[in-house]
């Protein structure tokens, strides 16, 4: 666990991320917030909370610098990122450099996007997210995470090729496409739609009060909280109507692998291969 | 197309089930409704609509007087099967005998099987199903068609050993499990743990104003109606926690093969292989 504790700045491999399906627990135990903690550094972690999701960003990020504290947080900054003039101050990768994990909340993932993609805060991220910087984020900040992001899609009725909008992500984690409150909101219809369009991407569903941890160490994830993580493999599909049917027309998509994950569970995301708990992970590699 | 035009009375092969996922249109183009009635006989069906899944029956029963009317039905009765004594008569083989299709409604799967369950209208709708008789059922109605059925289950929720409640069903479709209203109602979760339970049987999910039409002739069910049939073959899965974890707990279940399917689209049970609408039918086996 040594290497877990340090600080993760100066890594020589990425720093993992947290990626949160939404109303993560900020109580007692509070598995995953204290799981970031620990990546972090422990006693001292330095937080950088971004609530650039937010329509009332210093609201939101209020509750993280209380549990983050209560938690034991070396330190704990809510960033003023809600202009892009602001994500573009030249300074980032200087004011970044003592940061050990960044987290970002909950609001509209466009809201991040449109606000901070491409900016010398993005790169700043990326570039130390590569050296060990931990990226946390939830809701919104968990579906920024990847190249290709689900902006929207209406969930809860039959998935057509128009279930789902997607747009350009952060980038952070390339091959998924990540969906949140997941079995809340029933959207395995919008995340079948993502797959269906190119089944090159792996589908990520991840439920409230749960998470993954992203290891790209062992290239693997892991699933923390109290619900499951639902992955959509469309590696092996079959046929599929996804070019040829009109959009509004029910989708057809077959031979889909479907993993349900529950906690302590991991999945190999390049072999596209689940593991359970008592097989395959290290004593080390086990989650706390 | 003559054969299905025809009377299903004295027929050798089962009549078909049409397992509808509640909603069915019952304005003009009616798919669904239309369907059941050219499987009936067309101008000369004689339907007997069973309301006993409803509280209040003769309501239940008087839209399909209607729709089934207007449509061409020679005759349509509603059943009186409110209580298990009136299910008991014995004169229900020689009642049942004119009957070229049976209409189950919608309200509560339990008090399908709790009220007619190994009747003498039960025996003699399965005896006659087996010789030609056509047998739908919408929502509750189409829950009840299976050996095992699913009762109730949490939705829109982490699925959890706990998250489904099985009873013994009508058992005149072997080795599926059916649930209804699937997307609407976000019931993926209960399915799976239906499943995960025993692979052994076929999950089966289908939406609102959608249908499959088990042919047993060609061991092969067709999608029919607007919205999708959703798949889950457990067959090949791999590890499960099924028999381990705690009821409440999440659900992790891996290797699940998952199939969307459209109208037109169909799926033979028995390989679990679906099929395309444009390979591997019949043009006399395509849908209307």
């Amino acid at each position: 666990m040594a290497r877990r504790q340090e600080p993760a700045r100066g890594s020589r491999q990425p720093g993992a991320l947290v990626i949160i399906g939404g109303h993560e627990d900020k109580e007692r135990p509070a598995v995953i917030l204290s799981r970031v903690l620990a990546l972090a550094g422990g006693a001292g972690a330095r937080i950088a909370v971004v609530p650039t999701a937010s329509e009332t960003p210093r609201a939101a990020g209020r509750p993280y610098v209380a549990v983050l504290s209560r938690l034991g947080a070396r330190s704990i900054e809510v960033l003023k990122l809600d202009r892009r003039a602001e994500a573009m101050d030249p300074r980032w990768p200087a004011k970044l450099a003592r940061a050990t994990a960044v987290f970002f909340t909950g609001g509209d993932q466009l809201r991040i996007t449109s606000t901070l993609g491409g900016s010398w805060f993005h790169r700043a991220l990326a570039a130390r997210q590569r050296r060990g910087l931990v990226v946390a984020g939830t809701s919104a900040g968990a579906s920024m995470m990847t190249d290709t992001m689900i902006v929207e899609g209406a969930a809860d009725q039959s998935p057509t090729r128009n279930t789902v909008h997607l747009a350009v992500g952060m980038g952070l984690w390339p091959g998924a496409v990540v969906d949140q409150h997941f079995s809340e909101r029933g959207r395995i219809g919008r995340l079948l739609s993502a797959v269906a369009q190119n089944p090159a991407v792996l589908g990520v569903g991840i439920d409230e009060n749960t998470a993954i941890e992203v290891d790209f160490g062992d290239r693997c994830f892991k699933v923390l909280g109290e619900g499951t993580v639902t992955v959509l493999d469309g590696w092996g599909a079959g046929e599929t109507n996804a070019s040829e049917s009109r959009p509004q027309e029910p989708l057809a998509l077959t031979g889909v692998q479907l993993h349900v994950l529950a906690p302590a569970w991991a999945f190999r995301w390049e072999q596209r291969r689940p593991v359970a708990p008592t097989h395959g992970l290290q004593r080390r590699e086990r989650l706390p």
